[in-house]
């Protein structure tokens, strides 16, 4: 009945918060959000909320919504955090996180304008919390989103000491009248595919079993995975340039860790290229659950997607894993992108100049299919 | 170095994920959000991301936004998920999710318009989800905006059996010559304080040591407790009415969990009642840090804010804490709201017609300082 009390009185630092040592670093995160900022963003230090605006009138460009359509969309990395952990590199999956989100955002026609993060850690580790937002910054950067806010939440008691989680939302707008969606996908049309940078953000707990089971060292180099190199080229960003370029081969971890291809600033791009005519049809981000559970999301129910596995090539951490794992092909197709990270469905006439210029800004692109007449579904040719 | 391999293939489902059940989940989640859905929500079923339209010229209400800013912030709920996964009640955190994101971004004088929820698990637990669903959505039905998405993460090794992680985004518009900021505050403005509805979302780490060190029991009803049924008057919604109807006495466990109070809905409504003239000078919305250290944000440079402690009932639920947890004067201020969960500083004219506005609307409302020549600091009459 008559309960025990404390000796010494509770703090709110003995129950492992410490309200000094957050507050001093969120303030020295705003620089790094800062560098993410162009003209729309209103400065508002120590306010309540992001401030940014859609129409921008003045200056190095104009632009105006007459009947904008915001678009928002939430996501995380899976337990992709795990291994980032386990390795103790977190510049990368902040790149993830941005990536998940805004090539979900791009699916339907529009231009990420704003992305906001939070991070749950067990404890105030600065340096660990300052390389995730940097990792978050470049992706927007890559982006062309701004870093409009974020929250750092300290959990003890949730979180398992050098555990973490995180959590992206992003917002973007797209005129009403462009707003794509599946209807207007017709038989004849073609189905581009873009490579994907390897594993992306989905499967980990599947991968991280792999590797435990088949006792992988994610510090050695694995040979079988030197052909991983020939992923796309010209993602920018420092971090993947360094890793791509001399060329060095990379242990199992640094592989598995690429971080998630960022489709936004050239599909933005390219739908610039198209204002008036109506070629790309349809989109699709190939996220969890695969090529054809994502894919199928853009087709109306009176066509299919005819398409050919024989037509793009299977990175080979891929195959490494399904060998290592003993994985079977359809679960494989049914949890990886193997390959392909972002589909773009075009009328065929134009297919191979937007082909082209998806190319020369720097993806691999690969004609993997077609539209017919069907039921809804993506089938295998 | 020969990897030993699993001698049965594995899958996705044997790491703890289960696509097909989350997927169905998922689906059973969207009659939930519907509910939520006004005329400005397009639909777009199966579709990647979210999609609202920001002006609206048809039907009930017409809204054509001149220059508008978007309003975006991201918030969780701290380790109050821990006290509620220790009672099993999962239908209020919800409520306190969009509760911390909507009260801070009203700070900005926006009208809340879009949230989004990110839930991390450990596996799916569909009655558990469908509560902490549920309670997103009372809590934006409260909010009058849309729940426009989520995501349901499932993280087997992340989470322990029973943990899990909220985090909620929310994206509002304001006119841009009508964005809130600090510098329209000025000497002689009147500091109103509105009532909290107990401890809101920030301080849980202390509050679970409180009753872990002091041998509380969540489900005893406290007799020092019972005057916490002197909550505000009026918080929509069916789970808060019945919880405060009947004068029953809650246990310790229930008083713990009260929802944040959600106080979107009376500041927008009082904002519009003020379209033309310039009363309402600053706000702040109380978290964590408590009132100074909020209330300072919303405070310009060359004026303080002079707070009479005496002007406002402490609620018992903070008493009876500092009591059990030994807990020094300082402290609790530096933690908890203690009765006071937002604030709006108005012109001294004005100060009592808001005052009774606000009342009307339901809030309890104190005039808890005033605005006077200073340094930019909050301070104790």
């Amino acid at each position: 009945m008559a309960a025990e009390k404390p000796r010494n009185g509770l703090t709110y630092a003995s129950a492992g918060v410490d309200i000094n040592e957050k507050d001093s670093f969120t303030e020295s995160l705003e620089s790094t959000m800062r560098r993410t900022f162009g003209p729309r963003v209103i400065p508002n230090p120590g306010g309540f909320a992001g401030l940014f605006r859609l129409d921008y009138k003045k200056g190095l460009f104009s632009r105006n919504y007459k009947d904008p359509v915001l678009v928002a969309c939430c996501d995380g990395v899976g337990t992709k955090v795990k291994l980032a952990a386990e390795m103790g590199v977190f510049n990368t999956v902040g790149i993830d996180l941005v990536a998940m989100n805004v090539n979900d955002l791009i699916v339907q026609g529009a231009e990420p304008l704003i992305f906001l993060d939070y991070i749950a850690v067990p404890r105030v580790d600065k340096k660990m919390l300052a390389a995730l937002v940097e990792g978050v910054a470049e992706g927007c950067r890559q982006s062309g989103c701004a870093l409009l806010g974020g929250e750092t939440a300290n959990m003890p008691d949730v979180y398992a000491p050098g555990d973490f989680d995180l959590a992206g939302f992003c917002v973007g707008v797209v005129e009403l009248k462009r707003a794509i969606n599946p209807t207007r996908v017709k038989p004849g049309d073609v189905v581009l595919g873009l490579a994907s940078a390897g594993i992306h953000s989905n499967g980990y707990s599947l991968v991280r079993k792999v590797v435990k089971h088949a006792g992988l060292d994610l510090g050695k180099v694995y040979e079988e995975l030197s052909e991983a190199e020939k992923a796309p080229r010209g993602q920018r960003g420092k971090g993947a340039k360094k890793r791509r370029g001399g060329g060095a081969a990379r242990t199992l971890g640094e592989v598995l860790l690429t971080p998630t291809r960022i489709y936004a600033g050239n599909i933005v791009k390219l739908q610039r290229n198209y204002r008036v005519k109506n070629v790309i049809s349809g989109m699709a981000h190939i996220t969890g659950s695969g090529l054809a559970d994502n894919l199928v999301r853009s087709i109306p129910k009176g066509c299919d997607a005819v398409i050919d596995r024989s037509s793009w090539p299977v990175p080979p951490v891929f195959t490494f894993l399904q060998e290592q794992g003993n994985i079977d092909d359809e679960e494989m197709k049914r949890v990886f992108n193997l390959g392909i990270g972002y589909c773009v469905i075009v009328r065929k006439a134009f297919a191979e100049s937007i082909k082209e210029q998806l190319e020369k800004l720097g993806e691999a692109v690969y004609v993997i299919g077609e539209i017919v007449k069907g039921k809804g579904v993506v089938r295998e040719k």
